[in-house]
């Protein structure tokens, strides 16, 4: 159970009390305001507040664009018009803001982002929670054999339980002796007299890199979508791939037109190089054609097959 | 009057229909929010969405520099303090939507704030408006005889008058000239058939830079205060500041807390240099100090008794 | 002849002077270093300065993707690994600044992309040259009947005559104006003594979009490339394009096989939706697929059928 | 010593063979080029490339501002006037690019500067070094008493013996682990071949945040010099300071100029609120002025104290 019983409250707190508003608002996802979905064993995720919906990024093509004919089944054709061929500002006329608890290995990876804005959790003024990350037996994946950036199968065993139980010792004593260098008490207060106790800003540098930490991200919908397209992928690793699964549903739920032209013309969408669309050409117009042939590397070839379903 | 009638019916179908959210919500700046503040001539500014409020500002304080008590006046402290000492991302968490119409030669300005999101009216897709920004006479300057890039006195008589004379004729002889070479009727059909109208995107370059443009335009509380020290500041021009001026009646109504804050910690603060900073010591100490014994150059001289309130 | 005479004395004293350095440099680019590229009518286009080469590029890939051999021929394997899979942040170790020569609606198409740093010749400062774009009669283009932001056919006989009049007069007779609002001679002094001079800041408001102004742009290779991927490509207004087409030159010179990959993976590859995709697939298996079959809108099965180089 | 056998290779490659090139060029960087500054117990910073030096600002500037004469003593109050008047965008002009060994914790600072270019060592692809930062016993601080986020007195005796026993022993034990984890050898084979290994980014998740990282880093002068004045400054924690010093150097080589107006208008220069300059108004006038009568909160008075030498 991912929050405390103090962010319950807060939780309530924030969902007890409507305003009437002139903005535009989005009854789905009013539904999962506030509301942690939890992500991993010790994280969650959860919409703090948004701006815009679907009409809002219609309204700002309709500026550039120009105005024409406003039937609601045209705005589902302009945007999906708009993301086939990448006008990309209208849709950074949307913008929302999470807040996020996840652990600092995926939280080094998510930052790479840099068109966001962020607050995190500060290890310089505060102690940091007692809570790390530490991989479901089903996720505790070999390195591939192929792939140097990918996962092999899933280990076994005497090795299995003996990385589970090395994960858990080190973070727990090195936590420990994070919280005996610091030496003050749960209660703020200094733990033993006798000692100085260690800056914090020193003593953080013990903690592991699975040790949670939060922070509140914003960003614009047009920037999500690019966040999404990489961590929402099969090549991105399995654990921010979590958190980014858990943000599409939120973008399901706040613009559905534009989520499925997302969906359509980016996530299932596949790009050909120049020589990989003559290769394609040759096929349609009935040649066999093989990797010798084709002007592509072995690589490029095997990229292709997969991609058209065929066998390399 | 700025808004036409077709405008004006958005507005009045904007503001008809409240919906209730979980979201923060501002009553001043909700009864502000879609109308049009009329600025120069035939330009307005209007609010078209906001997220957030002075206490999220706070709330992402508060993650980043840990909780401490709550009490109400200790969030003006807090914003205060994160003021003061340029603490910026928690002013990031909130962000404004204007819809802007404005002369050409001000966007030009305006668009070198680069962090933030904008769809301009496109006249690559669209035809102008025929409208144009003409100074009213007191706005009417002479170029500074000090200062490069300032404003002198208000010109009078027959210079101002042939001045307004050349600007309304220039301008109109344009437009009209671009109509003509688009062949296009105010109702789209082709005016003349036995031409074949030049392209909009070619037309475009027979108009004057005050033509009016707008556009949607939507950043973050940090970066728009930033745009407003330097655009609602005495150095700027003053076509700009006239949007500026209006823009910082919307903030009042939206972050109170934070407005005052930039007012006191960034409008009405002053940076001494280190060598100013020795001189205004030395005053302190009780000694007289002239320009030549300062250390400073005559123009750093002049800034600073004017910081000071004293004669140079 | 786009320089003039001091401008071509800058040039010949910025090539006059070879000095060492042990920062990676590129001879076909030295080649071409300050020298000004004619544009358009009176525009151009000059390399100012560049920091890196292709071997920046690997450089900076091996650090974050590991080292593995060196072998030259990897260099290029490597650098259309990272294209293709769009790894963008090793292209951003590299950067070019230009300065540029281009008419105002120009730069108010080009300043959209953000991510660059600009300095651009002030008219508040300064008064603008007397200069104007004129199309040549064979960009002078009609609008086109089926794409609402594209050219038709050229402009021909007295239609054609009367558009570049009005476009030479109309410019030239604002810009005499603009001289005599000034109230400046050329030698900088004051023209009519019996006049005050209109403010730099407020004349220029009666110049027409086509002027010349000038900046220097400057920025990294990733965001180049996104900037031709969009302005050297046949949806570009033609009077961009120019810019962009003058840049390939330079990138060619200055990292070839960056440039080589670009051409590749970019400017000649074809993205397919999930739904053009799956037609593909079904003509690749023998199958005879038709629009109302297809899934596809009329739209975008007229754009696959381009793309696969059938006829729709 | 932080350099590698390999390290000090590359950096006697890199400095073998200058090559003659048009552009700026600045004999007191390339002095330092490549070169490594040691930082902290294991790290470094050396500078990689450059782009522009004290003339490239002056030249963006005159562009904008006009040109006016060009005397070698201008250029000096041309660029103190930029600093001055927070004119950034000639600073933008020139480019830095630096190749950094740092700390895990100490990255996490740095990259919260967005406006930079990035890549670093991916512990997704590689196994990491064993390195880890232990700091000196003279940087070994009490957490301070009074500021939430600063140091106090070092620390002494059995304390210091012991965090520093506990900070080497956790992350060398930590680090083993993750060795055995990864089951690779020295040469990239199988350790154990009874054993399958886990994925490399999942065995990173057991070291501690002082281990060693490493990245390339390119940004421009403006944003270097926000940089500097926040991590050079006496608030900034120590670790981050000491590369922050480092860059220093570098600037003070390569743009002496802009170094030097960096340092008088913002390193050395104080922003008093207009409460605070009300206060020194009135001190100036002979009033003496006592924070009950000042109009400022105790913590404002203390730190206007501090400003001008005064005791609170």
């Amino acid at each position: 159970m991912p929050l405390t019983e103090e962010q319950e409250a807060e939780v309530a707190a924030a969902r007890a009390h409507a305003a009437p508003t002139l903005r535009p608002t989005v009854a789905t996802l009013e539904a999962m305001l506030a509301r942690a979905i939890p992500v991993l064993d010790h994280g969650f995720l959860r919409v703090v507040d948004y701006m815009g919906d679907d009409g809002a990024v219609v309204q700002a093509a309709r500026v550039s664009y120009g105005r024409g004919t406003k039937a609601a089944n045209e705005d589902r054709g302009l945007i999906r018009y708009l993301m086939r061929h990448r006008h990309s500002t209208p849709f950074e006329m949307c913008e929302i803001k999470y807040h996020v608890k996840l652990p600092i290995f995926v939280a080094r990876q998510w930052i790479r982002h840099r068109t966001a804005n962020v607050n995190e959790y500060s290890a310089r003024y505060s102690v940091m929670d007692r809570e790390f990350y530490i991989p479901s037996p089903d996720h505790l994946a070999a390195q591939s054999a192929t792939n140097r950036q990918g996962r092999g199968a899933v280990l076994e065993g005497a090795e299995a339980t003996e990385v589970l139980r090395l994960l858990r010792e080190d973070a727990a004593r090195n936590y420990d002796h994070y919280a005996w260098m610091l030496n003050e008490g749960a209660d703020g207060q200094v733990a033993d007299e006798g000692r100085s106790g260690l800056a914090r800003e020193l003593a953080r540098m013990n903690l592991t890199l699975n040790t949670y930490t939060q922070w509140y991200w914003k960003t614009d919908l047009h920037n999500l979508f690019h966040f999404l397209s990489l961590r929402a992928d099969s090549h991105a690793q399995y654990e921010i791939r979590a958190y980014a699964d858990a943000m599409l549903d939120t973008v399901r739920a706040w613009v559905p037109l534009c989520f499925e032209a997302f969906q359509d013309y980016r996530v299932g969408a596949v790009t050909l190089s120049s020589q990989m669309l003559a290769v394609v050409k040759r096929m349609l117009a009935g040649e066999a054609v093989d990797q010798p042939g084709s002007g592509l590397s072995k690589r490029e070839w095997r990229e292709l097959m997969e991609t058209i379903g065929r066998d390399a």
